[in-house]
């Protein structure tokens, strides 16, 4: 082969195939999204258009990968769980880091458009990602609450913190407010100065969004008496449950089922 | 902290540094552009918008990330040098595959309208990517030199294998034809059946495209005797250069410069 | 610091923490012992006194390591245990492969002379070894079964083998009778041949030797009351069981205990 | 085959080869061996016994692998360099730190009666290790003068300690006295209070041991004009030099050849 002189370059690429057995988590994040969220003018504290299309990509990432068993998002970040026998792009850290971050970019950029129609991009918005190992269910239950917490921390805070400024406090007067505050002083900040019962806020800021494959049974063809034939298929769903307790696990077996 | 109960998870991230002195190559690729490219007709055996709007990404590659020194491209292919010294995002290889794969994929479906304004995109395309440590200089100029043979040995042969096949030969009898046929041989074929002169072919479709910042002088304001002050400043540019021999290096010194 | 111009060098060091939640085998190997044991005339297929010396190496690893949980050896071999949630030398890879090769190497030498009265080591038998991480105490029985199968499969061949060769086949001539045997044939070829019943063939030849810690009780000092107090603790055991089947995890569930 | 069924369980084992181009140093650290010289009872602040065995041991290394090019040693370590091209066992790190470490430390033991006569070993050592690649061989030299830098500095701080100690100070006291001293400082103490100059101090102390393979010529056979022929060849040899200044290097320009 006309290339071999040089092909030795090849053996400097490291085998990077992650352990078996182990759970795999894609975590993508907005890169610079302070600024990206400043610049397309997020609402604030929580952009409900940014969030959905947050939603739609991760949707779309269910519809590409099938090993992709259920995905958690909240603000610019989601992660990914893929089941703990994958062998997607057989296990290639590189490979799956990628391929994953930027099928999500690209949808990200397509359908903008469809979520902002009124604010074209201003410049290209990019995510950084990582690829974690997992080797126990219960560590990813734990993985999800840990994001599931810090989805509640990080909104509570920012309700009170964006309803401060809007009141007219400065964004360091704000801060000055709600430092040491506790979960309940924060409660009752929103609902004595406010009115706002934080409680009934919409389950999409307060729990973040669920991606996942429900059963729904669909009503087909008429079978040869007649009768309409059921069928049940997995069709890509996104929710905003809690995922800490342990109810939604218990409806939805199939999605960390063990090998 | 609220979250510690479940915080442990993070232990399971690894550190992935890259060792240092290393001269850094991140070599993105599209995902089954095979199909991508038939789907939105590109042109064969080259097309010229496709390899810009792909120029396009590596131009912005390189003025969003001051340490890729060189890129080069061909096809749906471009790997980026990063300097030997670099302390981007640490040198962490999942921040710097991560980061660089979203943000090319981000600029090629953003800027694909202006390289295909008839044809809309109809799904999102993805890149994968790799990162990979070099640790000499030389074994750098070695790793172009193997990227830009497989640019002159495909697009040889595939100039070859579209002439065949616009002239009315089946994909299969194209194989045929040029099946254990040498490089002269392949040009002969050019010359004696289709009149093409290889080596007048555009120098973007057999040296492919090298995108590196090139010294340039600026006229700028006048100084106080009323002379116009000359700076000289880098700017990107894009090139088509042999970079196997080394007389582009010769003449661009400060690109490989090590530490 | 005097020394820091050159310190920079340890930043080469990379961090090979293994992760979290997963049990930890160490497997140590003869090198070159096919020589080793030619040269110090091991007795064939066993030599028992070398697999007693590999014995008192295991003991006084579980003895010198409190995490190594059971330790399983057959011929010039052994793998260690190493519990899910040890934190020793930090799960850092090198640390723990390097401490438990040398101190196993250096319980060998010292202690060759015990096993090996008659026969002065001629020159230092070395050993190499990997750790691997095992997501699962499952999968940690496995490759328990597998290293126990593997025994049964060696122990037989080579019980054959060394009966042929010693009843004056030349050992060409023993392989040409072994191949393709199978289990069955080769105790029938053993007990007809040469009236030897397998499996009455020593335990330590044809289930490898198991070190863990057994619960012993003690009659320990008088109470007031002048009766003995009784304690269990765990004392360092070696024995030859099954551990394939279930009977031995049974009888001993501390053993493998997960966190 | 018969163990097919477990042996799934190989493919937990991580494909762990070293990149290539990268010089390799394997640093091999005795295990708490401030212990095992004060149970053996070393000489302080240099025991030579115990740092001739040391040397002895890296002799024999390089006897035994041919690819280490150089080492250096002082107190309970050494540092082994292998050449940049090494195919050593594949260059898979668990293999060169496992074996190399098991082997420095099976001569350890079985030469410590000849170096310590008089004192059986009281219990096994062991010694750590790691493998690090250095991309350059301008920072294995830097780092090699590291470690003579460290040696240089404990050498001397340990002189003085043991000096004052030896004279009737506690080794608190003694502590209190060098808290702070620079360089020169240390060097007044020895010879103002104990008549002791530094630099006439055996250079087997103040510089390390240096092991590698000097050219040698010899005398052999008489050719057939009856006049013996001289051939070079290499021995290892042990020295203690200066290895921070460039002299060494410049007379041995081929223990750091480059590929």
């Amino acid at each position: 082969m006309a290339n071999s002189k040089y092909e030795y370059v090849k053996k400097f690429e490291l085998d990077d195939r992650l352990p078996p057995s182990n759970w795999l988590v894609v975590r993508i994040d907005g890169c610079s999204f302070h600024r990206f969220s400043a610049v397309h003018e997020f609402e604030k504290p929580n952009d409900e258009r940014a969030l959905n299309l947050m939603n739609a990509c991760a949707s779309a990432m269910l519809e590409q990968f099938p090993d992709i068993v259920f995905a958690y998002g909240v603000s610019d970040e989601y992660s990914f769980i893929l089941k703990e026998a994958t062998e997607m792009f057989q296990r290639r850290a590189s490979k799956i880091l990628s391929i994953t971050v930027s099928f999500f970019t690209s949808v990200y950029v397509m359908k903008w458009k469809y979520f902002f129609p009124q604010k074209e991009l201003m410049y290209p918005p990019s995510f950084d990602g990582r690829v974690v190992c997992y080797p126990k269910v219960k560590i990813i239950l734990d993985y999800l609450a840990w994001r599931q917490v810090d989805c509640h921390i990080n909104n509570q805070y920012n309700t009170c913190f964006w309803m401060l400024v809007k009141s007219g406090k400065t964004e360091h007067e704000a801060q000055q407010v709600l430092k040491g505050t506790q979960k309940q002083e924060k409660n009752d900040l929103l609902f004595e100065k406010f009115g706002i019962n934080y409680n009934t806020l919409p389950a999409i800021f307060r729990k973040g969004s669920c991606v996942y494959r429900e059963m729904v049974e669909e009503v087909g063809k008429l079978d040869k008496n007649g009768c309409p034939v059921k069928r049940t298929r997995k069709k890509v769903t996104v929710g905003h449950f809690d995922i800490i307790k342990t109810e939604f696990w218990r409806e939805h077996p199939y999605i960390l089922e063990e090998n």
